[in-house]
């Protein structure tokens, strides 16, 4: 069986936001066993799984991945919306533009450290809107 | 449901390269709502999700990935298949080897801007054989 | 149809490591047609397909990654676990938490040279819990 929906995320800053809790919340009763892919339909942010305790880990990505892909490389041709545009699309290839995360018992099996991220690249992003299906 | 097929795409010059075409006119009619899991069948080529719309995306992760996991680096032992063979394993993990997309209302639910690539990290690479699975 | 395990890897040391049969073997009969999906319940080690023949791939992967993402990097934050800790949760999200690959014919359809690498980043790591969930 397989059910679907589509959230919409409010604007947020630039940087790694844990929505663990805002997926949690927007599904209704989960299956007793099987899988939730989240997709994200833009190319300028992603979703991957990460440290869910310490903010000082979405201090670290930030600075980590904006050392790794920096702005303003030589060579660079794809530069219209701005300096932030091209290293955002390299870091949502990346990190990727989905997960898939097993459900059992009627809930999402994380780790008890994982959590969801929100990889917001763009310095000026507006709404992202995340693809939430489910097969049990 | 599970539907699944075999393709095979003709060797393609080291780069990025938009396969949503061949992959949406390869697959018979989509269901209704659903997931498209696409794997490649190989180590030195990768499958991600970007920018469909401007040629320099492609030339500039082309340039991005190069400088990222250049070629004779001190120290690499696996060599023997070239320079450009490690490199390619590399890059093939950073982007990852499948991707999965949902399907909605019959149709690949692909952001406006959302391409599937097909990246070819070898210099002379062969055909890549991808396995298509649906499941609805 | 979905079917659901957890396999439990003892401590391995840091590096990256084959665990095809490792996963083949714990899994029973598979079906005729599916996907199967790993997904590790850790934030410092990650699951990737790559290369599966020669062990200089694996020396060079940890060469390569230590390098790519180094320890004590300037203004890193989450240092409290030692200086392997902020790298391994960079290098997690790098390659990913979780694998999804075809199953055909009752085996799982991976190309000739890929293999399953567990990917460990810690130097002294506790067992890795895998979740393995089959939906055919």
């Amino acid at each position: 069986m397989i059910t679907q929906s589509e959230i919409s995320l409010s604007p947020l800053p630039r940087g790694y936001h844990l929505i663990t809790s805002i997926i949690s919340n927007h599904l209704e009763e989960l299956p007793d066993k099987g899988l939730l892919n989240i997709h994200i339909l833009h190319t300028s942010a992603g979703i991957t799984i990460n440290e869910n305790a310490d903010p000082d880990v979405r201090h670290d990505y930030e600075l980590y991945f904006n050392r790794l892909a920096p702005e303003n490389l030589e060579g660079i041709k794809h530069t219209i919306e701005g300096p932030d545009d091209m290293p955002a699309h390299i870091k949502a290839s990346l990190v990727g533009s989905s997960v898939t995360i097993p459900i059992t018992n009627g809930n999402l099996n994380l780790g008890i450290w994982q959590g969801i991220y929100l990889c917001e690249f763009r310095n000026h992003a507006g709404p992202r809107r995340l693809v939430l299906t489910i097969y049990s």
